[in-house]
């Protein structure tokens, strides 16, 4: 790639003003990334808003074809129609594209990848790099190193998502529905098509043929990718619940090989970035009231299935904005 | 039993100004309970207040050794301990218990029933019958009639469970911190010991030392008893969740026998009090908000699970004070 050898680069963030990109701006300017330049790029309603970088004012200029020009690396995270049609023009102005959305993560010329699981997938990109989807980041960071030890043979996992996943509109919804709710005023509208406050609904994205939605065939599909195996086998149900911020999951998972609860905690322990939280006669367990803000992966109530001969249930936390988004992308960044 | 040729019976509700109390009564009122007369009984702390049923004004009466003079059926919910000391003593007096609470459940004296399930069950008790768990009632009513056609080989269910499990202060718990929250202050004593206002918290009643909560070990046992099936593998994860009322559960089954989708709907639509609400398309699914308030049990999201030869997943969903508590209690009564 070009002007991959100067140490500062000139960065772009495609989507400044949503949930995810205020989180990859602040993480920039926490983790000092060398910048040359900072552009912030979204569609044209918040064209001319100014966001403050480093104690600096930065407008936030219109998406558009030119965006790219002298630009090194840019962050995507506007939604997959953006990214279908704006990424390809980034990498033709010679810019690598950390890209946020599902629009390329299975497209097998574009490498996805979490950090801490596959850095070596970065080595042959050829312009666009996919960060996986939210839940399934948080979910492999525990899964890896146990199918590295004992080889994994199936996993359930259910979702407990909280709503920033789906955006500012939702978690405006759901703090505004839950006002209503409160002072008795019936909500007509719902942003997530029904009501949320106070309520679940089992369905995040749209459904396919076979009864699953898209969300559950992302964790199938794009946790086979990571880690490199296609005979994995994983079956979701993705859950939408009324939490701002933090998605958790309850997982089980089957194994080849034996174990003990200790040879499994010792394994998860050696994973970076991931805090195992596992103190149940303390009440210590992840929740995600407490990972929201946090960069790490939070993992407990990790204790044996017995209905198999080699059976495993434990429960993952992560902020979904965090490693589930902005920060596993801006660790990609890095790593460019 | 006493009293058994009458057919208005003298009814007492333990508990009955508690969350699953104020639904027994609504229930025994709607459904025209044949009543010679009713006895309301509370703690010490509800004494004298008076509670309108059928437009007449009931005092409620302090719970003491002597309540159950006359009594033909007693009802309780007013925890484990309390039945735990009362109940034998009701039975003394010649009233048959129905009891809401864990303290019979697994005695092998006690019947458990759910009675679109086991309700020969009920001919065999000795003056207790054990109501089961919420989160066990609606889903055996999916289990049982798959397990007879296509025998199960192994359940994972992780639930999604509101506060009004843990009775009215839960209830107030949650719409308390919510306000609180909203208004950005700080709450500082939880009723649940964690926040559970935009949260959602992995324990659900206290730990074993096997890592698993006394909550998910009833799901687990009390299955195997009602379905009269000691070798029944099920493995549980039950989460607390905000929504007020309303249980939900992700559950992964997988059977011995071979079976199609338009099977199972064929089998689970034969089953009493269990109405399947599966069109996707429709964005169609089982949800607390639409459960609330209804007697009957919802069932949906069903689909193959391809990771093992025969599996499946579901989604269920029902009220927990109503299927999952009063209502149960009061069917049960209407059998005896």
């Amino acid at each position: 790639m070009k002007n991959n050898h100067k140490i500062k680069k000139v960065v772009a963030v495609v989507g400044a003003t949503g949930a995810v990109g205020v989180e990859i701006l602040k993480i920039l300017e926490r983790r000092r990334f060398p910048m040359a330049k900072l552009i912030l790029l979204a569609s044209e309603r918040s064209e001319g808003k100014t966001i403050t970088f480093k104690k600096k004012k930065i407008k936030v200029r219109r998406l558009t074809e030119d965006s790219f020009k002298g630009v090194d690396i840019a962050l995507f995270s506007a939604g997959s129609s953006v990214s279908e049609r704006y990424a390809p023009i980034a990498v033709k102005s010679g810019a690598v594209v950390v890209d946020n959305t599902s629009a390329f993560r299975m497209d097998p010329s574009v490498p996805l990848v979490v950090p801490e699981i596959n850095p070596e997938d970065l080595k042959w990109h050829r312009g666009i790099i996919a960060n996986p989807n939210c839940s399934t980041i948080q979910m492999v960071l525990v899964l890896k190193p146990i199918h590295e030890r004992f080889k994994i043979k199936r996993v359930i996992v259910s979702t407990y998502q909280s709503v920033s996943g789906a955006g500012q509109s939702a978690i405006n919804a759901l703090l505004n529905e839950s006002m209503l709710k409160l002072s008795g005023t019936k909500v007509k509208k719902h942003v997530m098509h029904h009501p949320i406050a106070f309520n679940v609904i089992p369905q995040i994205d749209l459904f396919l043929s076979d009864g699953y939605t898209k969300e559950e065939l992302k964790m199938m599909n794009e946790t086979k990718k990571i880690l490199h195996d296609d005979s994995f086998k994983l079956t979701a149900t993705c859950v939408r619940v009324p939490v701002l911020r933090g998605h958790s999951e309850a997982v089980n998972i089957e194994t080849e090989k034996q174990f003990t609860i200790s040879e499994i905690k010792k394994e998860l322990s050696k994973m970076k970035n991931l805090v195992i939280e596992d103190s149940p006669e303390e009440r210590l367990y992840p929740m995600p009231i407490h990972a929201e803000g946090r960069f790490d992966t939070f993992v407990g109530r990790i204790r044996k299935d017995s209905t198999v001969p080699h059976g495993l249930n434990c429960w993952i936390v992560s902020d979904n904005l965090l490693k589930g988004a902005a920060f596993n992308a801006v660790q990609i960044a890095e790593l460019l």
